[in-house]
């Protein structure tokens, strides 16, 4: 007798926690070391020494009522004014405290900025390939998500489709960028584009449309790109930040989100995201880590890591024969697949103990995505797999 | 142009939050120690020494990739076999470890079971006085609560009033003992009755009505009376569980749902609420806490100083001529306002400079609740201005 929602979603499972569940189980079976787990966006480098430092300090030295107590939904005044300068230092931005709603990872902060602003039937626009939970969490609110083609040539927005795509039900734009799972980077002339078509068509609909930039791999970027700081370009921005990838916390569930006060109706906004947070049970961001990360805010994870992994499996894919965008940051490939059936090649896949996740998880059937986070000689380990895949394929 | 259902929340925004606030500033204002703030449940026993200590251990020696990284969305498993045992080994239960799901606190658990189990249209029956979230969490899923008005004798449920409010649209029950805003408890004898009503009414429509049990409060008891565990009374029972009060850890958002292998549908029904709590953004519950709260299931932080807090307050509010019931458990006191309107005494009341929050936030105007889990100094403190407040009312 579950809900009619979800029954659909038990049905229909995502395919890369399935995944995710399935490598845990061939790792038992097989060993760990013979299984090739590229599911999921697991970090592999681990958190910098600060944080383990910062948190035993912390420990020992805080308050515990203060430490583990309530604190405003919105999160500690002193850790959101941190964060709001952090990010003014580094984006020349003029963030307050009152503007960051410190949230229960960037998954979270999503919800609370889609339950902030969606009406039943309204519509959420995003670019495939996106991240599969976009379209569930839009879908929380009842409100529908649009997904605007890829252009496969480059992965960068198809920015005609999308001004057409936009009518009077349009409520909000997600953006991913560096790209899950594509890694590609939005420049500053994409993001100017766009927020200029988003501000010509919100005039003529009269209507605030906000875009909600979904920023966890902010960090990760491998060559000299710059990632733009969206609410620099379009007033009616959001974003959603997470520590899950940049400091490899991602199960301890922090992130925050940013409210300019240039929003529309920014007060009401921020007040409605702060009390979303609360209402579908988050309450507060998990207050130890809240503390950690203020004071980790300079702090990043060896990206190096990634970024050789990055070029190994690249490299070696292209010499295979495989076809593939060379990704600028995050820490996923999104390997085009060799039959037009992605799951025939996750599942010829599966049986070199290689796990890839089919793009049709990403409303982008034809592709595979491969997360390179993974240790480096898991990556020596699987190409002997992957040649033998493109032989069976006759790639090479 | 925030959503119409946020409209709604902003404009009437929880008073006990905003109580917490503005008690915050009043605090800033007059100085904390001339602040007697009874708003709302922010422990004021700090953290076992354990809960520190366990914490410390792990971030030194665990693997942090293992210690801070993502897991099943359900919880670690050997998190999950050690609640489970843990509740088997108290309450004579037979759970393993697929009965658990590791929660964002209570307040998602609820979420999660809420969300696995209602469609739009779903009644959800709760007994007043109520945590006044419910009804937004019910909300949430655009099912509707259904009150049962109070028996304020005794604040035990009114099973009459609940038998005749049961229907064909009737998806759940939800109970709160200790009870959150009177600290009754129900006793086996209640439950039993209610078990029998909800099996009875269930076989006559035909439907399976789940018995939900929000319990943060479970061990915080300071009488002899026994808190009966729900499933081994009715077998459609969700059991929704948090450390924040156990254990003084409510910023740190940490708790399980308990879904036993006898509800009605209970693989599916566990498996919707696991991918619920992925849905809703949680993912999962925060990582080192888990591992933390496994190693602290014997741990309860020091109830005794509650107790105290519960006499001297309760005691000295009967002698000046208030009339409230006992409390059993929690560290709540559910009094009844001198005048009929009580936001009329919570008026007054701040002008002592006591921070109380009106009953009509619990679905029972004509009361007002005050959370006593403060400094025994604070209650000390603040008996002046209630004495003066009970000759102001003419009391004593």
């Amino acid at each position: 007798m579950i809900s009619k929602k979800m029954r659909a979603l038990v049905d229909n499972n995502s395919v890369i926690r399935m995944m995710f569940e399935e490598g845990q189980r061939m790792a038992q079976e097989f060993g760990a070391e013979n299984v090739y787990d590229f599911s999921i966006g697991n970090p592999n480098v681990p958190a910098p020494e600060k944080v383990k430092e910062t948190a035993i300090r912390l420990l020992r030295e805080e308050d515990p009522l203060k430490l583990h107590g309530y604190m405003n939904n919105a999160g500690y005044p002193e850790v959101r004014a941190k964060v709001a300068e952090s990010i003014n230092k580094r984006f020349g931005t003029g963030f307050h405290a009152g503007n960051i709603l410190m949230t229960v990872g960037a998954a979270s902060g999503l919800n609370c900025a889609l339950k902030a602003i969606i009406d039943p039937g309204d519509e959420v626009i995003a670019f495939a390939p996106y991240f599969v939970e976009y379209k569930n969490y839009v879908a929380n609110y009842d409100g529908t998500l649009v997904a605007i083609a890829p252009d496969t040539e480059t992965f960068q927005p198809d920015l005609n489709a999308f001004e057409a795509a936009i009518t009077d039900k349009t409520r909000a734009v997600i953006i991913n960028s560096p790209n899950n799972p594509t890694g590609v980077i939005y420049s500053e002339e994409t993001i100017e584009k766009l927020s200029e078509i988003m501000s010509r068509k919100g005039r003529e609909l009269n209507r605030d449309i906000y875009l909600i930039s979904d920023e966890p791999y902010r960090e990760l970027v491998y060559t000299d790109a710059v990632v733009p700081y969206v609410t620099k370009y379009y007033p009616n921005a959001i974003v959603c930040y997470s520590f899950s990838k940049t400091l490899s916390l991602p199960g301890e569930r922090i992130g925050y989100l940013v409210v300019p006060d240039e929003a529309a109706d920014s007060e009401d906004l921020m007040a409605a995201a702060v009390i979303a947070n609360r209402v579908i049970g988050c309450v507060n961001a998990p207050s130890l880590f809240q503390k950690v990360v203020a004071e980790c805010l300079d702090e990043k994870a060896d990206i190096a890591f990634y970024g050789r992994n990055r070029d190994r499996i690249f490299n070696a894919l292209a010499e295979y024969g495989f076809s593939c965008i060379k990704p600028e940051g995050a820490f996923y490939l999104f390997v085009k697949s060799p039959v037009p059936d992605e799951k025939e090649f996750v599942a010829e896949a599966k049986k070199e103990h290689i796990l890839l996740v089919p793009g049709s998880s990403f409303c982008c059937s034809g592709y595979v995505r491969l997360s390179y986070c993974v240790a480096y000689e898991t990556i020596e380990n699987s190409l002997p797999g992957f040649k033998r895949l493109s032989e069976h394929y006759g790639l090479s």
